[in-house]
């Protein structure tokens, strides 16, 4: 199968570097300094799934790729319709464009460039960091979901999936991938713009019990959105779940903290600003969300400023 | 008169200074190392009202400061309990424990320690900083305003009022310093958390779209706490009020700020905190300044853990 790696940062690397292992035909695309460092001395992934050097294609240019089989898209939420814009010279009508990453409505950020009936949405829970350019490390093995939206897609997908298998990623199609990212989303409303506004560790946010008990509130409030939806989550109960992930993560900085450390944009639109404006739509009042989202929005700012 | 400031940092020193260089009997009370620097070159004063260096008294132990015809309480909210304690062997039954903080309840907390009947309220609109010890500046010239709860103790606060005057410290009685308090703990509501949170200049918060509808949005929820109580403000429509304080103080950085920036404790628990509270006893949800407070305290947390 040709794959191409859209916004290859660390997940994407590591998904593509281990794919183009077991035979795939897989092309990265990614800045410039990663891509010239794997040109040069190879993809270096170290970590859970052992120490490798991996030859794959890469390339900054994505219309530099070809045509692709499947499109795998790991750029941030908010890079998700440029990114998709940059990718049309390698859709065909039988390519999947295969979002895998964090947030809700990336799909339909996608969609404004690409049929959404080739959109395919996935979720990956692998842990990665880029350490520095051509240099991944995989800090975490998690499951890998893909929906299946359309039966003539199964065959790729299935095919997509034995090859992460046999990659030593364990992946399945799943028949409720929205519930799976809606989950996935409302935990992420719980911890990450906690961490990023405190600079707490994950561990310690569960710790206080101010802190926690806001957790809480910010993901039943969120719930209060997703049950007027009339969407009934088979996860279990989301904030026990959050609880745990943030136990089981505990000495970890989450991704919106290091992108606020880092000066970076963060992917609160696609978190809780998403919950905020799905609840302005249904008339769902959202306080807490709505708080939490200007405040990592103004520490986005004052980064800008800082710059 | 016998004048003891308790907690003689920027404001308190400003105050004691200028009172005893109009012949004030005046003691502060303070750190260490601010006291040894008065103590040897004097109490150096420099800014809005001129430049002058003024011979004061000074000690670390309140006890021994001797009997108070007034004791003008400047320590930071969240010490005015332990203050208070600090400050009962220069109460007579005919001293006044004045608070001059910012925060709601700060009179609660004098009142574990002190009778209640001899507790004044009183606001100070200036500004002012410790440069370092022994020198303050004299940032901002505000008015100040005292209120009378018994007339037993107008005449004391008649004096103090006419020192100030005489001292360049525009200041009057008042018989609405509730009010005035509550109105100054409001704007503070607005602005305060959202720069300790953000790191945003005050001007910076009400330039931003996102922001400035929070700093409304927070206020808002205070003042409905505010109305549920019964209490109409006179001070006109405070989201104005709030938005142009912060316009009027654009380059700063809110007290709250300056404190989350040096690592130290906050005074949100008698601002933001402190509406939640009421909130919670008077049935009026707030859900917003609960996630303020919170956040606020886990950066209080934050900064502890890296101490």
């Amino acid at each position: 199968m040709r794959l191409v790696v859209l916004g290859a940062g660390a997940i994407g690397s590591l998904l593509g570097g281990l794919l183009s292992e077991v035979g795939e035909d897989v092309t990265l695309i990614g800045r410039r300094a990663h891509v010239r460092a794997i040109r040069s001395n190879g993809l270096h992934i170290d970590g859970v799934t052992g120490r490798r050097k991996i030859k794959v294609k890469a390339e900054v240019a994505p219309s530099r790729a070809g045509k692709a089989d499947l499109v795998l898209c790991t750029v941030k939420a908010y890079d998700t319709r440029a990114a998709a814009a940059d990718a049309r010279p390698l859709i065909s009508k039988e390519s999947i464009f295969l979002c895998m990453q964090n947030g809700l409505d990336v799909e339909k950020e996608a969609a404004h460039e690409i049929g959404a009936e080739q959109i395919v949405r996935g979720v990956t829970n692998n842990g990665a960091l880029l350490v520095k350019p051509g240099y991944v490390k995989h800090t975490g093995l998690g499951d890998t979901l893909i929906g299946c939206p359309d039966k003539k897609w199964r065959d790729k997908i299935n095919e997509l999936v034995k090859a992460l298998n046999s990659a030593g990623l364990p992946a399945e199609i799943t028949e409720r991938i929205h519930d799976i990212v809606l989950s996935k989303v409302l935990v992420n409303v719980g911890i990450n713009p906690l961490g990023a506004i405190t600079h707490l560790r994950n561990g310690d946010l569960v710790k206080n019990p101010l802190l926690k008990d806001l957790m809480k509130s910010a993901v039943e409030e969120a719930l209060r959105v997703v049950d007027k939806l009339g969407i009934s989550i088979v996860d279990g109960d989301i904030v026990e779940k959050t609880f745990k992930v943030a136990e089981a993560t505990a000495p970890n900085k989450n991704s919106m903290l290091q992108d606020v450390e880092k000066g970076k944009r963060t992917e609160i639109d696609f978190i809780n600003g998403a919950i905020v404006r799905i609840g302005e739509e249904i008339g769902v009042s959202t306080p807490i969300n709505y708080t939490l989202t200007a405040l990592v929005k103004g520490l986005e700012l004052s980064a800008a400023n800082t710059r």
